[in-house]
């Protein structure tokens, strides 16, 4: 079946399910889409996956741009590992497996552990005296995320969704969206895990600063120099999931401005995206805005985690089953318009 | 224990787990108010269940205010029936049960069909030439309704959600919004399953008219002049879940008139109720607005049936869940804002 036939035969299917024209709203547009990307009109959520990538900044030590201390990245991966964390919870409510990778955490955990061990290193360097990794280290992150999800794929997974921890991540990623999306990098900048509006304006003369230090030329570059480990890790497991065919599940400010750079990279990746919330920290709804993305939930979240993600999961379960399983105007004996 | 302590566990519960402070956004309130309803601070969400009440119109014959003719309802009620409506795929979807009660159906259903039967006539009288039922159908909807919530009570569900279906019914429902916001009908007049503009403009010349032949004294009164049948038995149903203390999961339009009743009847109804989603029918978000409510949900959905509620459930669960099951800073050892 060619393409256009496809997206016919979907839209044709869903205007004559038993309800009137439009009426399931952003349903609608969700569960055409997945057709679109599993390209059949029996589009279907199969083994669902949360990944989430934990790292270290250099620019955290300092504690300038972060309320949390460094320390806790560590400490909320053995939350992970144990069951306790807010994404812990959000998957197993909704059925879904979670994955934890250690992308570059400044902590050694004991290899029995269930972490996927994909360490680029105990942290970044802090990109206010130097780029935050190598471009070998860039390259290393995109393999090995990629490595991941293929295994995911392998395993039956069809439908990914990606979080993320690192204190001070926030300050990564308002550097990358101002790269990205030539925004002035003080609209880039919000609260992260909790600064004061002092708190705000010192993360954003910090980053300024950072910013104007460096011309990177590519979407690599800019990658490699604002880090960190884990969103390199969540541009290259995007880059990969698309060109597996999966629908990503796009959490909230990190994991866009993943994206960002993904699709500077290689623009198509979009087509396979979802999005799953407009997430409270400021920024993310620019971002959405500049990748004329529409997000399903706005529940006010700002936690990362890939937690939005886990929230949006029931969603796309219900477009698909109504695509599936509801009964069309003529199949059930129902009167259309007069 | 008494209320004010509860607020105060509750509320130091959601801030002592390991996020910061307000990074879950709505599902905070929603986890503090479901603890408020239930009265403890492990709540959960046990066998929930969507009462899905339908019945015809008076009005509806005619086939003015209404694009599918009144047969729709009774064909609706067999695709319920059959499971092939929208209501039958979310609620599998999302594990909830659902029940589908004949309030008032322009057609007899075989007894051995999975239908309650509550039905209280043949569909309403015309609202154009007199009230839609008598004041002691309406006390009649009430009873029925009431027995239906609490033998579901009884069964060991603690969360019920409604919809409806009734070709017309946004027509009563949009004189009933009209009558207890003091909203000019034309602002309360939307396009139901798919007016035009023109559609709209006839259905509220149509409905201003009947709105200005009666002048009802009580909430009981203006249930039973502007009908439906369904709509007097959501009213009932919503007091009787209220006072057994159930969680409540307002749905769209027509759902949020019943409760703009039951709220006039008795005020505290909304301490129980959630707001499931902003429907796409003009007047929804007045009517949430006036009712001070955030709803939870936001696509573009106007199909009523409960759909909203249904796919809103999986937010409670993951509300309660998170309240239940996540860790604490001092139990993950997770170090907190330094």
């Amino acid at each position: 079946m060619i393409k256009t036939d496809l997206k016919q035969t979907l839209q044709h299917k869903i205007d004559t399910k038993t309800k009137p024209l439009g009426a399931l709203g952003k349903l609608e547009d969700l569960a055409f889409k997945i057709g679109c990307i599993q390209n059949t009109e029996t589009p279907k959520i199969s083994k669902p996956v949360i990944v989430v990538f934990a790292a270290d900044h250099g620019i955290a030590a300092k504690g300038e741009v972060n309320p949390f201390p460094q320390e806790v990245t560590a400490q909320m991966v053995y939350n992970f590992v144990n069951g306790g964390a807010a994404i812990n919870v959000f998957s197993k409510t909704n059925d879904i497996e979670l994955k934890v990778v250690d992308a570059g955490v400044n902590h050694t955990f004991d290899a029995e552990l269930n972490i996927i061990d994909a360490k680029i290193d105990f942290g970044t360097k802090n990109y206010q005296l130097e780029p935050a990794m190598t471009q070998a280290q860039c390259a290393d992150a995109f393999t090995k995320a990629g490595a991941i999800v293929e295994e995911l794929q392998k395993e039956g997974c069809n439908t990914i969704g990606f979080g993320e921890m690192g204190i001070s991540n926030t300050s990564s990623a308002a550097l990358l969206m101002s790269y990205f999306t030539k925004t002035p990098i003080e609209d880039c900048v919000g609260s992260g895990t909790g600064l004061d509006p002092e708190g705000i304006s010192k993360k954003a003369k910090i980053l300024t600063e950072v910013y104007n230090k460096y011309t990177p030329k590519t979407a690599q570059e800019a990658l490699a120099t604002f880090g960190g480990f884990e969103v390199a890790m969540l541009c290259g497991a995007i880059l990969k999931a698309a060109e597996l065919n999966m629908v990503i599940v796009i959490d909230g400010f990190i994991v866009t401005a993943a994206l960002l750079a993904a699709t500077a990279i290689k623009p198509e990746v979009i087509e396979n995206c979802v999005f799953a919330h407009s997430s409270n920290e400021q920024g993310h709804q620019r971002m959405l805005a500049f990748l004329e993305a529409e997000p399903l939930l706005s529940l006010g979240l700002r936690l990362g985690e890939g937690t939005g993600a886990a929230l949006a999961i029931p969603l796309l379960r219900a477009s698909v089953d109504f695509l599936s399983d509801m009964a069309s105007f003529e199949s059930a004996g129902v009167s259309n318009e007069s």
